[in-house]
């Protein structure tokens, strides 16, 4: 589940429209006001570790007990959201490497997903480059966990399409780490592009499709002896 | 100047002890006992953003109005911290890029002194990771500008050094943004390595030597007009 398949965090879950809604619905919509009023709080420049309980609760229009409900603690709810940013990408990156393309192909239709994906969850996405290096060690490790999933499943992919035969298991997964790293520094660039500069956004693709094959470029030479 | 040169900020200036001390040295000891608050704060988990003038003074154990001696707001607060990250290290980095050794060992020789200088200035480091996609687009701008710096002076010094004589200026460009991302990326690795733990510390040098060697190797093969 992504950001924007919820409510939006403007608007907080109505007790009266709330009865109308089955059990199961209701909770759901609770915890979405709980996960969007955090981003919205972050968006506001404040780090998750100085998000509060109360305030998390306060924003998103719910009594305080209620957060319990649904997280044990804000670290958790922060976890939620380190899972959320990387669950639906990583299918849609899998999906974008299917085998059939021709390598380039495959590298420009990856980064169109991600770039879509991206701006389509702004805030998950600021929630994470910041966090990386953020002051919670919990988040921290949760994004570095989440990161690493996303290097291994490339490795595995890659390996099946046999790409770089050459590649010893080890060098395989550089080259994807390598990877993988350029795409999430990209992100803070994809969203502070200015919107609607068709020609700038065009530039900014072509740059970072560049990268990725420059970085393909390199694992085809790439020999462990060697270096 | 870095962090390191400077008074640690657990210790505020004392007005006493401070008044021994000539004119010129006492307003450089309030300035940078300001910026070593401000960087105390932001690793309790706070984000620059969030930062009021008042606590930074109370942290730094000065009056609140003494702070417009040295700075017009927070922000300029902010823009000498990004400037303070990037100055010697550029400087560092241009002496190990110096001609003479050969690549391979300019490349060592410079994740090396990259590694060293993130160590000695990790509250730095983790501001510039934290903020380059924080809350503060006047913050983010200048923390772009510095990484441009870089970008260009290694640009710079890799046509000087005519590694790559094949490639255009733009393809040499996105080479050393590649480059210098990926270290930037590096940094809050480094900071999150166990202490201590040589074993794994010569494996995460060798990894960030490996990457940035790939992306030298896809640079030689790099064709415009093939991509």
């Amino acid at each position: 589940m992504t950001a924007r398949s919820r409510s939006a965090p403007e608007s907080p879950v109505g007790a009266d429209e709330d009865e109308l809604l089955p059990r199961g619905q209701r909770k759901q919509r609770t915890r979405d006001a709980l996960i969007d009023a955090a981003l919205q709080l972050m968006n506001e420049g404040r780090s998750f570790n100085s998000l509060g309980l109360r305030e998390i609760t306060r924003v998103a229009g719910v009594v305080p007990t209620s957060f319990y409900r649904h997280f044990k603690d804000t670290n958790e709810l922060g976890l939620v959201l380190v899972e959320e940013s990387g669950l639906t990408l990583r299918r849609m990156l899998r999906e974008a490497r299917r085998a059939g393309a021709p390598v380039k192909d495959m590298i420009r239709r990856s980064v169109q997903v991600y770039k879509a994906f991206v701006l389509s969850n702004r805030l998950h996405f600021l929630f994470v480059a910041g966090e990386r290096s953020g002051g919670s060690p919990v988040i921290r490790s949760a994004i570095r966990n989440e990161v690493d999933q996303f290097i291994d499943e490339m490795t595995s992919d890659l390996r099946h399409l046999a790409i770089f035969p050459k590649l010893s298991p080890e060098s395989l997964r550089m080259v994807c780490e390598l990877v993988v790293n350029t795409m999430l520094h990209a992100a803070t660039d994809i969203l502070d592009l200015p919107p609607g500069d068709q020609a700038l956004a065009k530039l900014q693709e072509d740059n970072h499709v560049h990268q990725v094959r420059l970085i393909f470029l390199g694992a085809q030479l790439w020999r462990d002896e060697a270096n």
